[in-house]
């Protein structure tokens, strides 16, 4: 279920998040209707994802079939234990996280510059530290394998973000929450913290 | 595209892996077969995925809608940069990963006893470290709380899983990723070069 308060709109903070995630999961659907769910690494570039893969590979079988997909992406940030904001019952326990959610059209990309484009974008985001010669359509040792190398591109019809910190809670479970995740001090603890603070429906900074 | 050498068939390996995964990506199609894909924590037991979710949420509809899902976790080891293997071309760039998926059917848990079980194995796994009144569909303070939650069990008709480490490379591309791993030293990457020595194909401890 979606609640209102989780909804992140801030089209900057999405793309932080896109930005510093290597992999999403695409969802297509067979012929059947059969859902099928494979994780990718992606780039989200000018409002769209791409990713790429083998020309004969299931998942361009499944786009050529239905070009209607959704991709995700998603962070856990933190456990919550139930403890943190109630004694005895086990149901509070629960997790905080990032996701977002698209879902549009793929299509294959098919100029051979666009492509190299997108895969320097690709080598930019998961090799930032470069060690390769640029990607170039005209260079005869890159032409065949751009040609050999299936890129597709995510056009969303509507993307949503849930940014899930803790906004339901009440002050008293808020606080048993921030000081639990405080105590404890697993290695993303601290920068949950800073979440719930700045998703805070009552506490924004 | 699965290639062969990439296929996990040890269960008990599987059940490692999943048990040490707290969340993954539940694809689902809509009554247009538009496919979604919603991030999960889960547990994995009897050869059977379960999450759980409020029953007026998005998930039960499709659900209801359609039975047939398809469940995806994945964890990420390490990105390998391509000139690990390459000092010129880009195109070696991949990432080595784990994931497990699933297509099957899924089944709301209507028993409140077995609703108990299982949410009980929820809180074995997430918060293993206790702290909450044992689940007990008996116990008057649980009991409208777990008729209040939806449960549902995937029951598998398939399951595939990829380790992909590299199992492709020849030799001198494999000892350049090794040593590029081991001198960069990423927080994970020791243990990446552990699953390159336990997946590949020739070299099988």
């Amino acid at each position: 279920m979606r609640r209102k308060e989780f909804q992140v709109d801030q089209e900057e903070e999405l793309v932080s998040f896109l930005n510093g995630m290597s992999f999403g999961f695409l969802g297509t659907s067979d012929e059947q209707g059969l859902p099928r769910v494979t994780p990718l690494n992606f780039v989200y570039t000018g409002g769209c994802f791409y990713f790429h893969g083998s020309h004969a590979g299931g998942k361009m079988k499944a786009i050529r079939n239905k070009q209607k997909v959704c991709f995700t992406v998603a962070d856990e940030y933190a456990l919550i234990p139930s403890y943190f904001s109630d004694p005895e019952m086990a149901c509070p326990a629960t997790a905080y996280f990032k996701s977002v959610t698209a879902y549009g059209t793929a299509e294959p990309v098919e100029d051979i510059n666009e492509k190299a484009i997108v895969l320097s974008l690709f080598m930019k985001k998961l090799q930032p530290e470069g060690g390769y010669i640029p990607i170039d359509a005209e260079d005869p040792k890159y032409r065949p394998r751009l040609k050999g190398v299936a890129v597709v591109r995510i056009t969303p019809d509507e993307v949503t973000a849930k940014f899930k910190f803790g906004q339901n809670l009440k002050e008293e479970g808020r606080s048993g929450v921030i000081s639990g995740l405080s105590e404890r001090n697993h290695p993303r603890d601290e920068e949950t913290i800073e979440m719930m603070k700045k998703y805070c429906p009552y506490h924004s900074e």
